[in-house]
């Protein structure tokens, strides 16, 4: 029986994570085994690490990822041997691949048809990877909110979510991209510079003063916090568009983070400026999936800023830790190398 | 040269609120001069004592108020004297009647002819003095947010606001409507109650663990936060109905309160339950006042229970105690008695 | 084997409907056999008669049913023999009962566990024969467009749909119902004053000049257009509420129609006065059924003058016929009788 | 006094269109007058022609126009000699500049300060001649319906208005847009190819075949109708994507044209697609004009293609004619020739 290394979360509680020795796994008649090309590595996986997010273990972690067509079961017909695919991660009810079934942080994973995706030939199996972003990204703004041609759009947190929203809502015609973070995260702030945002502005300086200042005063039409900081989430609020009369919702917050404690913030001005803010989560199944597969085929993303660095699994701590430092933006396992395919 | 007592806040800062002789006010060609039946007195009125909130010194207080046209401009059309009347505050760019232009708190009130709103001779003036609630209540519960027949509704919050929407809640065709206070609102709790809320629940016991099993885990589709706490935030996001996949927006909360300061909350099952949270203010201009109007001619309030306590301007320091100890739910001051109208 | 009279689509075509002996049917493990107590003549049953309307022969009709589980397959949780139900009609891809897969036209019909909806003894059978009336009605009112509280309603066709429609709207706190008609349909529209229309206008009097005098030139908020005729379709657009600047969307009329042919109109005043025109058909999954089995427990609806004839299967001739004259608003079989429950 | 040379409607009725020598008109001290550079012909204007359009003769036309403020009155801040504007053409109740006020068929025109907006020195007055057509546009694309990235959009009718559509559709991040006409319509089409249109379609060869084709049988989330034809009307119900069950509103169809007349139509799939028809008109007041100004300055749209002509007043009967033959897509007056601005 052929075995495989693979990076597993072994056991509950904080750690327990390791290369183990596993087989590769057998398919059923309605599965694909991917021959994994890129598995990025999610703040969510940190959190598993951290025991501070949920899982099913032992499990082989790796829920963004992009691979080959293996082997194929004998009922498949939307997939031969040798396609580019992605997949939604959630299988069916509590199974989500990489999380409480096993993912992609090996170099082959068991992918059930039903939730696979074809991607075109030509592309690049490095930017398929990234297609849950897109998913994500897709869902907060334009389906759980929708920015509009000629808004003016404040992002509040320069991570892989910020980043990717910096690019979508310039593709949907935003007028001013705005991107807040900390001075330490100047590194961060840049790539955002170079993938559109047009005005950068720093959490310690009172940004809002100057969202305000260059919009003459009406304030950001959308905002997103995905800085899971309660001082991100002032100034989400404090940039958004106020509508202290008429129907109001001139502003519309919305919120991508976890903050996994209690945070203290002035919510007056949600009354008063009669502010919308919407939870933005998951996606919204099949209609998300063929909507972000469409942008990626249309290349409409740049990539290569937000791919700073690029791993094998045995180097999983360096890469983990590269992450916690924030040096990365987004990083890759590539647990078969990356000379195979392109 | 007539004169009349009024109460006014007379300077800023804290307190200086004394009855005052005032002139009666003249009218121009496009005003109407109210004699006034009842002028309710709003959490704002005390605010202003506590110069928490904006106003124009000197000034007549009384923004909530009914009462009949005593002298007509030479250009009025729609109203004549001994007409019953009501009307929108905000009377132009920063002119809000008993806010930073002379209100309520008076015998007369000088009122422009295009913020005027007729009332039917059949309906009471002690009701129409509610009109302003009603405003409030529609915009809140109808128009930043749509209450539907079968919705469960949760309430935090037994104040005048709060108990006018149990009421609407139930109007709308709720389902059950579940109303949230501190075991000290007992009082109020039992009006609430009186009024139609099917389940009376205690801040003090983890009121959303009943909200949970009494819906079968379902949440409420529509909450509303009127009480001003942290705590009541918490609850408001706890109690509502969540989204965890799917195209979200399943549990509307809205953000009626001030808090006027920053409080402590745990927001990430916003996120993760894709919550909508709306603030509400103010009211969408005519659209909101005729509906309010219509409201209150079709009778479908009960005041009743709502308004506690009946004052001459005389007494309002009794009236601005009973209120901020909350022995009270709605004063009404009568600056010309009651007898000679109804 | 059993054996019991169906009333079915025996072949294609024109006609084709005849009572059968056919064999009580088997249940699977995860199937409950239905005794049905009442099933409703649809408007489609008629066409399907008239070969005018999908279904797969042969097959027994009848797709609004009530009754009480007979027997109960060995799998199935949420039922048990004795308890009343009823059953969402779609069963799977292209199954809808009594169209496609075999209905209550019969004493007997076999119901996958996964569509039904227990209904509690206190409700009468009857009433629970009309809930996919209530799911098409709170479909089209609720979630395809949303009558709110002081919306003047215009429905358009006093049919079954109509008649249930006035009831909704006045449930939703719609200020005032008008139901248009023919002067021909005399009988079914005083059913509609009954249950609540307050206004009722004919088709030949020019009804859209009455609604305009008596909401002083406003018009409604929203219109049913269920008469399925290109005259109700104009009415409903001349009737709806314009905005001829600003956002738009003041008016709203949903489309419940099928018109089985080209109609013509006159659409300007879609355009000038900015309306919406929402299409509804079919209902939104669970989340419909469970708003609308909780409505039929709450009593909301009054059905004894919406029902106007009771037969047996025998003397579906007789029934058909009442329909297509319009003698009758809603017709019941009862396949067992009506003695052995209520 | 000063004269000039003014295209007027002189009387009602058919025809009645006449160079006439008027005053230059006097300003008061809220206004300015502009020296009009461009001057588009609407098709509106054809109707005022026909008498078929509401107008207050006598009248000078023209409501699409740049200029430069050529004289100030002394209450006038927002703009000063010399500084090239636009101005929203509706001044008040019932006064449309053009329609039943002066118009800008002239070489000078009144505007009152409060409906002008200001463009920067570096847009071509040629361009901010368009800039009416950017509001419609905006209101409908973005104001009346939200075209969405990914979104698949069919324009029906290559005139003006389905050009401008094109364009924006594609800034908003359209996936495929497909633009339908006639066969004779050819000149029009390749010019909507020219701006971004990524199929063309004949309406005499069914083009709902190969939009659902292309779509993969889904169609398209957003249609325009703008041919003001029955049959556009068809077509755009035909390819808009349908949702058979559901929430529906999966297909949003906007309407924008008058067809002046009865078309015939079938809806059926209306309804059993739950299709949203939205009628758009006008626009939402400076909300809409301030968006505008900015997709104006901001240099998104190509007008180059748009505007196949340029005529001199004198030259009406030409220009006119020009357009009810389809020679020309946009024909503009300049009332005092080009050469004195750009």
């Amino acid at each position: 029986m052929a075995t495989m290394q693979a990076l597993r979360k072994i056991a509950e509680g904080v750690g327990h994570i390791e290369l183990q020795e596993v087989p590769v796994p057998d398919i059923g008649s309605d599965e694909v085994l991917m021959k994994v090309y890129a598995a990025g590595i999610c703040g969510s996986d940190l959190l598993i690490e951290e025991d501070k997010h949920f899982y099913r273990a032992p499990v082989t972690q790796g829920h963004e990822f992009s691979g080959v067509a293996y082997k194929v079961g004998k009922n498949v017909k939307r997939v031969k041997e040798g396609d580019k695919f992605v997949a939604d991660i959630e299988c069916g009810a509590g199974d989500w691949l990489g999380v409480t079934v096993d993912g992609a942080f090996a170099p082959f994973m068991r992918v059930p048809e039903h939730v696979i995706y074809r991607v075109s030939d030509g592309v690049p199996l490095l930017h398929a990877g990234m297609t849950e972003l897109i998913v994500a990204t897709h869902h907060l703004i334009q389906e759980r909110a929708q920015v509009k041609v000629g808004d003016d759009v404040v992002i509040v947190g320069p991570g892989p979510m910020g980043i990717m929203a910096v690019q979508y809502a310039k593709i949907c015609g935003a007028r001013q991209v705005f991107l807040i973070g900390l001075k330490s995260d100047e590194k961060r702030l840049q790539i955002g510079r170079q993938v559109g945002a047009d005005h950068i502005l720093y959490s310690e300086d009172g940004p809002e003063k100057a969202v305000m200042e260059i919009t003459n005063g009406k304030g950001a039409e959308f905002v997103l916090e995905c800085s899971a900081s309660g001082k991100g989430v002032q100034h989400a609020i404090d940039c958004a568009r106020k509508a202290y009369e008429g129907p109001g919702g001139k502003g519309v917050v919305v919120f991508i983070s976890l903050w996994g404690q209690e945070i203290t913030v002035n919510l007056d001005q949600v009354s008063l400026g009669q502010l919308d803010i919407r939870g933005s989560w998951s996606w919204n199944g099949r209609e998300t999936w063929e909507h972000a597969v469409d942008l990626l085929e249309r290349g409409l993303f740049d990539f290569e800023p937000v791919i700073t660095a690029h791993y094998g699994l045995e180097d999983w701590e360096d890469a983990f830790k590269s992450l916690r430092t924030r040096q990365n933006l987004k990083a890759m396992f590539h647990p078969n190398g990356t000379d195979w395919a392109s």
